[in-house]
C-alpha cells in the first residue's frame, strides 16, 4: 500500500493504515429544512408555553433559586419559566467558539458550519468478534480511547466509550479521566455525575493542558452532556452539571432524551416541543449561572417500538427529528449536537443502514457535534470494537462527500477527452497519471474485489474486515506526548483523591 | 401482527407482511446543491464544447443523418453537434408526464418532485442464501417480477431483474416481456437490444394494456435505458432505441456510464462534463426524431478503484455525482434518473452503507427514477433475493422520511404533557392510545429485540431476516388480474414470433 497517498502522514510500516489526515469538516451544502418557518415558530411557541404553564421539576434547590431570582414561579420542585427569561438567555451564548485540546493541533471549532465527530460514550458493555459481548473494563475503556486518538476522523477523545465496571464507582472517574488525558490529546468529555466527580475531572483536564485556573475560565477545555430526566424534570447531578460547567466557562450540551411514545408525546411534533422546552430550560439555567457560557443545543428525539417499548434509532422519525432539531438550533444561533445511532445487535446490514440514515439526518440537519459517531451498537448498550472501525470508514466517506468539488479547466478535462477520443479509455492518459494516486477516496473496510477473488480470500464480511482494522489500529497506536511534569501532577492528584476515598458512594 | 396498522391492505393471513400501502413519494424537501450556479454553467458550457469540438461517434447511419439534417457536422462516424442543436432540443421535452401502467392505479408520474423506485435490472447472475450465486434463469427472473409486483414501495415492474440465461437470446425478450406483463401490472421496462426486440416488447406491452397503436402514441407505456458507449460513442442498438422510443412517444432514459478514471476523466468534474455531453447528444437525437417525446436525463457517474480498475459504487464521489446530475437535470427542466447501488459481494454491512449513501445522493439529488433500488449487489453483476427484501425496508424508510411532519395543536401534545406532568410517562395516555397503532414506521427487517431475546432467537443477522421476508413475499404473491383475451393475444404473438425464430442471433 502506498502510504503517501492523499497527503496522509507517512506511517512506520509499509502496510500502515492509510487513513485521512486530521481535519475538521464543514457542512459545505445547505442544511435540510422539513418544517416551514410557521411550523418552526409553532414548535418554538408551544415549548415556551410548556415552560410557562406546566414548568419543570427541578430537584436541586440552587437551580430553583437561580431561576426564581430571574422571575420564575417556584412551587415545591416545580419551576415555571416565563418566556422573557428564555428570550433573555438566548441573547448571551456564543454561536461559535474554540474548544481547546491539550494538543493545540487538535483544538476544534464548535458551531457555525463546523462538524466534530465524537466516539460512542456511556455503554456498560462492550463487544468484539473474538471475545463476544461482556461488561466493560478499564482496559476496554483504554482501548477505545486509543482508537479515538488513532483515527483522525474522530475529533474528540470521548468520555468513557465503555464504562470501566472493574473499577469502583467512587474512584472510576479519576482513572478514566487520567487515562483519557494520557492516551489521547484530543478534546475531552467530562461526565456529569455529581459535582465532585465533575470538578475532579476538570481539574485533571486542566493539569493535562498545563494551564492555570484563570486560563481555564477563559478557554473551554471540557464538555459535558446533560440528559434531562424527560419529561420535564432535572435531577440534582444534572442541574449541578449545568451550573458548574457554566461557572467554569466550560461547554454544556443539554440533550433531552425524548423518546416519542415513552418519555415524550407519541407525536413527533409533541416530542420536539418537549425536547425544545427542556433544552431551553437548560439554556436558561446555564446563562443565568454565567451569561455567555458556551452552550450547545442537544437533540436526541427518537421513537420507541410500540410493540415492545424498546427505543429505536436510525428510523425515519429519528431522521426527521435530527433535521428539525437543527432548524431550531439555527433559529437560536446555538451550536447543535446530534448523534449517529442504531439499534442493531450485531455489526450487520441493519447496524449499517440505521447508522447511515442517522448520519444523513445528523449531517443534513446541520449537526455540529455528532456524538456516538464511532462504536455505538445496540441502542447504546454496547460499545463495539468492530462497529468503531466500520464507523471510521463511514465518517471518512462523509468527510470526503463534504469536500468541495473542484471545477476548473484542468478538472473538466477537455484536453483529456480530446486525446482519448470516442471509444477510448482514460487509464493511461497524462491527465489520469497525474492524479492517479489520490483521485478517489480509498476505503478502509469496503471490499471491491471481484467475487472470485473475494471468495478465494474466505468471503470476508465487513464486520470481519473491521475486526482486522481495529486490531491493526491498536497495534499502530502511539501515545501522544505529555510533559512528564504534567503527568506527575495528574498522578499525584489521582493518588491523593483515591486515598481520600474519591467520591463516596453508598455501595 | 396487526394487519390493519397504517391503513395497509388487510392480507389473507394473520401473519401477512405488514408493508406500506402503494404510494408514489415526492421529494418534500429542497434537493441539495453542491455546485454554485457559475460552476454548473461551466459544466454545461464545457459539455457543449465537447459536442461541438470533439463530437461523438455514432455507428448507426440513420442517427448521423438525423443530426446532419439539423446542421451537425458529420465526418465518417464522427458527429459534431452545435450548441444551437442542443439548445433547440432542450425546448421540447416535457418536464413531467404520466407513465401508464396496465393497471391504472399503478400509473406513475415522472418528473417534478415525483420519485419512483425501480428494481434491479440487468445482472447475469442471481443469488440467495440457500442456493448461493448462480447464472440467472427464467424462473429467477419470474421471481424478481413477482417481488417487484408484491412490494408496494417498488413502483415499476423493472426489466429482467436477472437475465434468463436458460432461454435462447433470440426469443428471450419475448418470454421476459410476456411474463412481466402477466406477473405484474406496474409500469414496464423494455430492453433496447435491437430494433425488433424493442418493437416486440412494446407490442406485448401494448397488448397487455389493451390499447390501440394510436393510443400508444399518446400514452407513454414503456421505458428504456440507453447506456451510451462512453466515452463519446453510441452504438447501433442504442441509437435505434433512442430513435424508435421517441417516434413511439415512449420514455427514453439516456444514461452515460461514465466511470471516472476508466471511460471518463479521472476528475469528477470531467466525468460530469462527459456525462452531460453524452446525455445531451441523446436528447438531441430523441427530440429531432420526435419533438416532445418523453426524455429522462440519466446520470451514472461513479469512480473506479484505481488499484484494480473495479467500478466502485455508493462512494463519496458517487454521491456528489448524483447531486450534480440532479442540478443539471433541473437546469434543463428534465426528469432525472439515478440509481441506488453498491459494490459489496454479500448482504453485509458494506452492502447496506454503500446503498444508503447512494440513496442519500439519489434522493437529495432530486432523482425522479431511482433504478436498481431493490436487489442490486456486486456492482450490478448479481440480483440478490436477500438484498431485494432488505432494500424494501430501506425504500420504505425513505418514503416515511419524506412524509411531511404534521404540526398542529393536537400533534404538539400540550394537553398530553400537562396530563403526564414532570417525571411521568406517556404509555397510557389518551393521546398515545389514540395513535398507538400507526404512529411510527414498522420495519420489515430491523430487529429491535433486546440482546437476550435476539440471542435466544438464534442471533439472526439482517440478511437472514431478509431471506425469510422474500420467501414469505413469494408465498403471499397473487398474480394481478389480466383480461383473458389480452393474455391470449400476447401468447399468440409470442408463439408466432417464436415460430419465426424470434430475433436471430449469430450464436
Amino acid at each position: 500500500m502506498n502510504t503517501q497517498r492523499r497527503g496522509r502522514k507517512v506511517e512506520t510500516g509499509p502496510r500502515a493504515i492509510n487513513q485521512l489526515p486530521w481535519k475538521q469538516p464543514q457542512l459545505t451544502l445547505e442544511p435540510s429544512r422539513i418544517l416551514s418557518d410557521d411550523h418552526l415558530e409553532a414548535i418554538h411557541n408551544e415549548s415556551l408555553r410548556v415552560l410557562e404553564e406546566i414548568g419543570m421539576d427541578m430537584i436541586y434547590a440552587e437551580a430553583r433559586e437561580i431561576l426564581a431570582d430571574a422571575g420564575a414561579i417556584v412551587l415545591g420542585d416545580r419551576v415555571r419559566i416565563g418566556r422573557d427569561i428564555v428570550e433573555e438567555a438566548l441573547k448571551t451564548p456564543p454561536s461559535e467558539f474554540t474548544f481547546h485540546a491539550r494538543n493545540p493541533e487538535h483544538s476544534i471549532r464548535i458551531g457555525g458550519k463546523w462538524i466534530a465527530f465524537a466516539p460512542v460514550g456511556g455503554p456498560p458493555n462492550c463487544s468484539d468478534l473474538d471475545r463476544g459481548r461482556r461488561p466493560g473494563t478499564l482496559e476496554d475503556s483504554n482501548n477505545f480511547m486509543k482508537l479515538a486518538q488513532f483515527f483522525n476522523c474522530v475529533h474528540t477523545a470521548g468520555g468513557a466509550s465503555v464504562d470501566a465496571l472493574d473499577v469502583h464507582a467512587s474512584i472510576r472517574h479519576l482513572h478514566l479521566t487520567r487515562n483519557k488525558m494520557v492516551f489521547t490529546d484530543k478534546v475531552p468529555f467530562a461526565s456529569s455525575t455529581g459535582r465532585h466527580r465533575l470538578l475532579d475531572s476538570i481539574e485533571i483536564i486542566r493539569m493535562a493542558r498545563g494551564i492555570s485556573h484563570d486560563q481555564l475560565l477563559l478557554e473551554p477545555s471540557a464538555y459535558t452532556v446533560i440528559n434531562t430526566n424527560s419529561p420535564l424534570k432535572l435531577d440534582s447531578p444534572m442541574a449541578m452539571g449545568i451550573i458548574e460547567m457554566a461557572r467554569l466557562n466550560q461547554i454544556c450540551v443539554v440533550t433531552p432524551f425524548t423518546l416519542a411514545g415513552a418519555m415524550a408525546p407519541i407525536t413527533l411534533a409533541g416530542a420536539l416541543v418537549e425536547q425544545n422546552a427542556e433544552a431551553l430550560a437548560g439554556l436558561a439555567l446555564s446563562q443565568l449561572s454565567n451569561p455567555g457560557a458556551p452552550f450547545v443545543y442537544g437533540g436526541f428525539t427518537s421513537n420507541v417500538d410500540m410493540k415492545s417499548g424498546a427505543p429505536a434509532f436510525g428510523t425515519p422519525e429519528y431522521m426527521k427529528a435530527c433535521i428539525v432539531g437543527g432548524q431550531l438550533a439555527r433559529r437560536y444561533k446555538l451550536p447543535y449536537r446530534t448523534s449517529s445511532t442504531n439499534a442493531a445487535n450485531s455489526v450487520d446490514a441493519q447496524s449499517a443502514y440505521e447508522t447511515v440514515f442517522s448520519l444523513w439526518g445528523a449531517i443534513m440537519g446541520g449537526g455540529n457535534i455528532i456524538q456516538h459517531a464511532a462504536g455505538w451498537l445496540e441502542g447504546g448498550l454496547v460499545a463495539s470494537y468492530e462497529k468503531f472501525a466500520l464507523d471510521v470508514d463511514l465518517l471518512q466517506m462523509v468527510m470526503e462527500f463534504l469536500k468541495p468539488l473542484e471545477v476548473n479547466d484542468a478538472t473538466m478535462g477537455f484536453e483529456a477527452m480530446k486525446e482519448v477520443g470516442p471509444g477510448g479509455h482514460f487509464f493511461g492518459t497524462q491527465h489520469t497519471l497525474e492524479r492517479y494516486s489520490n483521485a478517489f477516496y480509498a476505503p478502509l473496510i469496503s471490499d471491491w474485489r471481484n467475487f472470485p477473488s473475494w471468495e478465494a480470500a474466505g468471503s470476508p464480511h465487513a464486520d470481519q474486515k473491521a475486526n482486522a482494522l481495529w486490531k491493526q489500529a491498536l497495534a499502530e497506536y502511539q501515545p501522544p506526548y505529555l510533559e512528564p511534569s504534567r503527568l506527575e501532577e495528574i498522578d499525584a492528584f489521582v493518588a491523593r483523591r483515591t486515598s481520600e476515598g474519591g467520591e463516596p458512594t453508598d455501595f
